[in-house]
């Protein structure tokens, strides 16, 4: 059952610890892949093409775009973001679940293309404690803070059209509750049409 | 979050195991209830009014049935079996899962009044496996395993009506994942309304 893979899109307020959600899942289960976005900004010391990021000239990215290999893309600022169809085809197609984090209106084009994605919002128990987690980096202004919770106020109107809400209190909970819920999902009846038709099949046959 | 409880339909080929699934469902956790169903049928030897059944007079029942007092109902032979409301929105109430084990005609009924009922079919992995369970419990006499592998046949039509397919192949295992797929359940963003709605509020407030 569920041979094939399931994408995954991630989306949550900024400071909710998706990231941290994130990389926990992907160290604690092996059945998990990262979809790894192409951009056209320049590489930062460190990154590596195919990890961090698949890098880019902007030619190249708006040949992408017109030869529709892109799940879904955005332009911030002065470059570009966009999710690679094939690496995430392949994946799926090697039985690994894609998740990608990507922001809400990225999350509601995907879903829009490819109805089975599953969209999960990570959200912290209290917008308190939301942002007691921002205030708690040390690294943000006031005003960076600010306007990271007028953001998440937007954020919050599309919170319902997410398939589930993730409350990310303990993590280690979290993420367990994160891969249940991935596994679950793999029995719905919708993505198991094959076994059903099996079944049928071999019971015509009883 | 999700502190009501949620309505879960099971239903299965007859020999798929599922009796013993709920079984163990009860022993191992402590957030379920079983549905009590009412009927007009005469206790046997043992049953207790209240907890095998609910043991009504058919005067009891159609009032019941007249006043819209069951969630369900069906006639079997001379008897009526039905689920009533009462004692499954108590439950809910008190933050319960309740458990209702019926076959697919009510859990489709169900449903259609209740749509955030979850509906889960069990299976065994093949039908041959169904065979050999059937054959297996000894008690029963070729024909009528003939007639039930015929009507798992009908039942199979049904199959992709349910949210979820649970394959039972080690019991363990399959009860593990049925108590995952509900928990999970708890998390769909329709069934965090309230969460959702405070969040907004608490949000706009900062």
């Amino acid at each position: 059952m569920g041979e094939r893979g399931i994408l995954i899109v991630v989306s949550g307020f900024s400071g909710a610890g998706k990231g941290t959600v994130m990389k926990e899942m992907m160290r604690r289960y092996d059945n998990y892949a990262l979809s790894i976005s192409a951009t056209t900004r320049k590489p930062r010391p460190g990154e590596e093409d195919g990890r961090e990021y698949f890098f880019k000239t902007v030619e190249e990215f708006e040949k992408m775009i017109a030869k529709d290999e892109l799940i879904e893309y955005a332009r911030y600022v002065d470059n570009y973001y966009g999710t690679p169809k094939s690496y995430v085809q392949e994946q799926l197609d090697a039985g690994k679940d894609v998740i990608l984090e990507i922001e809400i209106q990225g999350a509601l084009k995907v879903k829009e293309k490819f109805p089975d994605t599953l969209l999960l919002f990570v959200t912290p128990p209290t917008s308190g404690e939301l942002r007691r987690r921002l205030e708690g980096r040390g690294t943000e202004t006031a005003d960076v803070i600010d306007s990271r919770m007028k953001r998440a106020k937007d954020e919050a109107e599309g919170m319902d059209r997410y398939d589930y809400l993730i409350v990310n209190d303990v993590l280690e909970e979290c993420v367990g509750l994160v891969h249940q819920i991935i596994q679950g999902e793999h029995r719905r009846s919708y993505r198991n049409v094959a076994f059903i038709e099996r079944m049928k099949e071999e019971l015509k046959g009883e």
